[in-house]
């Protein structure tokens, strides 16, 4: 079952500037060899669904191992049986309708 | 580690009423052993890790059995090293301050 | 339009701990006159729509004023204009279906 | 009060390929004169608060209008006192960490 995810990861307990732990987490999706894309408010992911999640864990435990001792994470996921799809073909398939 | 997360399964392409569905991932989640809390927008669940993601992919298995072809889930995820927490323990520590 | 959602604010550099800011968010949603309902990970709220963000707003504006230099917060929000549904019917719905 | 967020509209009760209800929200954006970014799992948006949430409410409107009855949202919404910061600028603090 492939998955197609946007999550975020917010680090807590450790000031407002996170970037270095975002940078830390697209290394270890880097690592996982997992799809990855960044984007301004997350990164998504398209992977099979144990490495996605797998990576996501992953990534917690990288975050707390640097310090964060509280971490808060929103992950918005999806599954489809009907047909293969990437994350590329989502975005075409909305450009195509704004023609 | 464990983690305390709320989340919420919508089926896609199976009309508007998707409680029989929601329905049968609250057994999913019964028969996984997880903890688990039924709330209006979503259920709360409190388990190590890797129980509680194996209990949401078994829930996006179990809805598309039923004939869903397409599943979107919305998960929020927190996790900690400072100290141990449970669901409960969130809801009174707010109400304690609210006094 | 009606809306049923469920958010969860996180403050971010203000420490680990966070439950004054939760609680006086409540805080605000009893004063906002919104009907609510705290549970393990976030709060539910059902309103007009208008009405429940204007509230989540006015959380931010509250927990910034706390000293809160950032904010993160998720929102899960449902619309549906085929039949009114409250908060209660939706839990009601899926536990007829457990049976 | 400027709002950074990512958002994504699933509408229920219209079958499974949804992307013509998205590309309509992304018009309904473009109209709004908020700023925005269509990616693989969602829009971020740019804007002043309450433009931001009209602009979301706006798509909720226009979806249901072209006859969807049920619509569910994930939002992830972020704000902050200490500076001021683009989308641009998150994509750009994460990359210099990448190095």
């Amino acid at each position: 079952m492939k998955v197609l995810l946007s999550f975020s990861v917010v680090p807590m307990g450790v000031g407002v500037s996170v970037s270095e732990y975002v940078a830390a987490c697209e290394k270890v999706l880097e690592a996982s060899g997992v799809k990855y894309q960044l984007h301004a408010n997350g990164t998504n992911v398209e992977a099979e669904w144990d490495a996605a999640f797998a990576a996501i864990k992953a990534c917690h435990e990288r975050v707390h191992a640097m310090g964060a001792p509280r971490i808060s994470t929103v992950i918005y996921a999806g599954t489809r049986t009907d047909k293969e799809q990437t994350l590329e073909d989502k975005v075409e398939s909305v450009r195509a309708k704004l023609g």
